[in-house]
């Protein structure tokens, strides 16, 4: 097939939006879940301008009656110099986000009277009507489509993915999930509301205990649940998914539809009052309801706290899985400290190793997100993405980071280490600021604190030895993790409140698991990050008054010594990694054989 | 003259609503300038239903038509006991705040088509629509009045202080009120607003630079000013007050009116676009200066932020008055260490003690609030405030807490201090708990931290160690305080993000002044606060990325040896309370002589 280039791509949107008497078109990055991954079949904006990051927005603006090149593609500062390489500045302007915006530059741009579309699927409905306001107050009509102008012209577009949607067994789960839309139907009675539209979906996923193949690194199944006060429920899933094991175990109380009959089938709740979560439902499911007629209530999807608190059963499938983890974690990194000093091993040879490792166990069923395996200057970009354009060798005498996961059967790991890459010593520098990233991660780790308190509020315990040094990181220090789900789960977080990296208001509960990832990145030279995923549990203190909750780590591997100043340590923050060495040698030893076994014990010795 | 009953008080204001044709009148604790400290002469609720605590509400209603006593005293839980105390239960409902609230408790007890007034001067205008909003759809009407009904039948009610105003030297202040209002200009014509109404007290004496008596413990003068965008203002005080050398130091610029014209002389505004600040100035402002047709934009007090931004003239002034300070306090200390273990020292002899040696300076205007003096149990109570009633002997083998704070000429101070009271030896868990109080102190005090931090994200610092037994305190850790002004002054604040005690978002900024101050509450036992003032500095850190701030402790006085258990220590924690005594030693020392200077150098040798 001929392929186009992106020049004659937007000519053909172009063509499009003429034919629909529209002035432009906004094409962001997302899905019709509002997913943190979007399938191929959805990655408009990559078929339209080029642009292979995963934040971004484009506008193009049909024909005249604008003056410049009538498109602009807005991009955060981490894509500064990523979409200058990648997207034609011929065709589009480059737009700094948050400083310029879509709604503002179409206002700028766009004459009073013209009609602007986007497609009501792929936006939430805070954003659409947000633009709609600032818009309509310049006399420009935003028009939400429900079918996309780029499927018109995109011929090769791929085709969603058909994996099967699968159960996950209750002793996985921990509980069925009967009992889940059991509670949930208890909730919307108590709410006053008829159903609510779960469409996150991970929620789909925890609440019918199912499990899919539709997004990359997360076992998820394309699909919409609508679940009732009570207690049944439809799913929309296409129907080449469902499997008789599917049918047989969600049993006769959910309904299954076809995922294309979605849209239509609100319509059934005509007069009901629907609760629907504006943060994860996109614009067009509240217009198809507001249109059929149905009461429309703005609450948050009743699913996530629940999901968030993992019980015994979950509890006991991540620590499982961390143990499996930790074995292929512990053999590769005895890998790196053997091979890479000679400057054989790339970043893609590594990630690779670790994946093979990980391959080994029989529960691993996929990589929980594109591993993170970063050679010298890579690593002091927090989110560096290894490919074969910026592959490099790892350097003998530098750090290396390496931040990955595995998606087990019973839960999701995410890992980040930090090692010395021989041959020699690393500089006094790199050893001290390891050493405050691991005073934070260690102050984190300890840290009591009483009931309902947030992330917001323990985040400065993981940068303070840092900031005694007037040095800090640019990213958040804990993020939520699901079981055999997401990666990123919320709604817990513990991050600095405010701004792009907000900490959530959410109060950390017993049952939640968190990252404890700080870092320290020197830019164009190296980056730090140590990361264990940790459990938050009851503190258990003698006399305490009142509840309090305190974090029980999950992950083990060996923390690099050479990385350690055991000087800037205090006794306690010594007799803490002797202890998580102790305990990495006792979880993780057993799994272990041979040459890797005696490599383990001695990175775990005491420090001296 | 005749003491009318609370209960004929009540009667004739009842009487008074009727002749105005009023179902009922809300009675607040406030002044015309949303004040913390409120004049006798508006001590409205206290002459109505004999409560004296500082929070509370009453509502009366006029006559019949309602259920019940027709009239309740709203208060949050600190006033639970106090309220039954000082308040017939015959003739007022005691009502429970948050849990209920005037405008709830009118919802349920008046009819629809009443009219419910209150005092538009002594109501913030959140308030006021909120009620009026929450009213208005049972079809109450909220109606805001300009004179007060209590007024009316309150015969012998005290004139408000006629203490005169005086200039605050610019060798004082640091900076002229010409300047100040130069740039307060400048942010009005940046703006594009014609005059702000600054309606604070601190906020005006800090405008124009002078000092009143007006107010107990905080050197303010009732009066407010209207600034305009060339650079003039109006002053609005009463005659009175207005000596030569006040209308001599205003100069040409600022007119001095009557305090009484001031509401009439909003009319003056009329198609001026003027800035309020809604969460300093009452209704009747907003009302009368949009019955004139003023333009009324809502904007925070702009002197509020420049207020808290010490310059370097306030700094040394603050320095210079915490020496003073310190000196009277090591006094006071040796004072109480000698004569309180007989039994004889009660609470209110212990605080006019501490008053007598602070006035002993020439420099001391006033206690900058009413020292807490909390003898055994009392101590429990973060906010006792001792009177004839409460005040008992300082028990022999007790703690003893003291809160206290000089107004100086050249600034405010604010120390809490727990000291043993022998004979004998305080028990292990006085000593761990005061040990762990003084880590979080010291936490906060060494703490660095990026430019752009809130107190929000400092608090848990001062936290952690008492956490880590499952021990916390109920209020905020860190106050703002003014520069001979008021004691309690924002934005800045350190505390809990949320709730009662909230966090302010404001970042802290190097020339503000905090409160370092956590503690430990047993109740119905004993009490801890170990309170320091701290500067925030610029942290001068060799090599930091990016600007990085720290504290300075302004506050010098011995910390209790008896009651810190070294073991509890680290290496950097012995070397702070080592390195902080020898500060109090070369700060204090030069101002002790004989049995005082010996004894504070003993008090500030090295721990052993």
């Amino acid at each position: 097939m001929l392929m186009l280039t992106h020049e004659a791509r937007l000519a053909a949107l172009r063509e499009e939006l003429v034919r629909r008497d529209l002035a432009g078109f906004v094409v962001p990055i997302s899905d019709e879940h509002l997913s943190e991954y979007v399938g191929e079949y959805a990655q408009r904006l990559a078929w339209l301008t080029g642009f292979g990051g995963s934040a971004g927005t484009a506008v193009v603006l049909a024909g005249s009656g604008h003056t410049g090149k009538g498109a602009a593609i807005f991009t955060d500062g981490r894509y500064t110099v990523q979409v200058r390489e990648q997207v034609d500045g011929a065709l589009f302007d480059y737009e700094p986000v948050p400083e310029s915006s879509p709604a503002t530059w179409i206002a700028e741009h766009v004459p009073a009277g013209a009609r602007i579309g986007y497609d009501a699927w792929l936006h939430g409905v805070g954003w659409a009507e947000a633009a709609a306001a600032l818009l309509g107050g310049k006399g420009i009509e935003l028009v939400p489509l429900t079918d996309n102008p780029i499927d018109a012209v995109w011929a090769d577009r791929p085709a969603p993915s058909a994996a099967p949607a699968v159960p996950y067994a209750d002793a996985l789960a921990g509980r069925s999930s009967a009992d889940k839309r059991a509670a949930l139907a208890d909730w919307l009675k108590a709410e006053g509301h008829d159903a609510t539209v779960i469409t996150a979906l991970d929620s789909v996923a925890w609440l019918l205990n199912i499990r899919g193949g539709d997004v990359a690194n997360t076992p998820v199944a394309l699909s919409y649940v609508i679940a009732r006060a009570d207690g049944t429920a439809e799913l929309f899933i296409a129907p080449e998914k469902v499997t008789p094991a599917l049918t047989q175990h969600l049993g006769n109380a959910v309904t299954i539809r076809a995922r294309d009959g979605f849209a239509g089938a609100l319509a059934d709740y005509a007069g009901l009052r629907v609760a629907l979560d504006p943060k994860h439902a996109v614009a067009g499911i509240f217009h198809a309801l507001e249109a059929a007629g149905a009461e429309v209530v703005r609450a948050p999807d009743p699913t996530v706290l629940a999901k968030a608190v993992k019980n015994e059963t979950e509890q006991r499938g991540h620590r499982e899985a961390q143990a499996r983890d930790g074995a292929a974690i512990a053999k590769f990194l005895r890998w790196i400290e053997e091979t890479a000093p000679s400057g054989e091993v790339d970043e893609l040879t590594a990630a690779a190793k670790l994946r093979e490792l990980r391959e080994l166990d029989p529960d691993l069923v996929d990589t929980s997100f594109a591993t993170i395996s970063a050679a010298g200057a890579h690593a002091a970009l927090p989110h560096y993405k290894v490919d074969e354009a910026s592959n490099i060798p790892i350097p003998p005498s530098s750090i290396y980071l390496c931040d990955s996961g595995g998606q087990y059967l019973g839960g999701t790991t995410d890992i980040t280490r930090t090692v010395w890459v021989g041959p020699g010593e690393p500089s006094p520098e790199m050893i001290e600021r390891n050493t405050r990233v691991l005073k934070g991660h260690i102050e984190l780790a300890r840290a009591k604190f009483p009931f309902a308190t947030t992330g917001a509020q323990l985040d400065a315990l993981a940068r303070m030895h840092l900031w005694a040094a007037g040095l800090d990181y640019g990213h958040g220090t804990g993020h939520g993790v699901g079981s055999y789900l997401s990666v990123h789960e919320g709604p817990q977080r513990i991050a600095k409140p405010g701004g792009a990296y907000a900490g959530t208001e959410t109060p950390l509960a017993a049952g939640m698991i968190l990252s404890n990832e700080p870092g320290y990145y020197k830019q164009g030279h190296y980056g730090i990050r140590i990361e264990n995923l940790v459990l938050v549990v009851p503190a258990g203190i003698a006399g305490a008054e009142g509840d309090y909750l305190a974090f029980e780590t999950l992950t083990f591997a060996p923390l690099d010594r050479r990385l350690i100043d055991k000087g800037l340590l205090t006794a306690a923050e010594i007799a803490w990694v002797d202890g998580y060495h102790a305990d990495v040698r006792r979880v993780v030893g057993p799994r272990l054989e041979g040459a890797d076994l005696a490599w383990l014990e001695r990175e775990t010795r005491p420090l001296q």
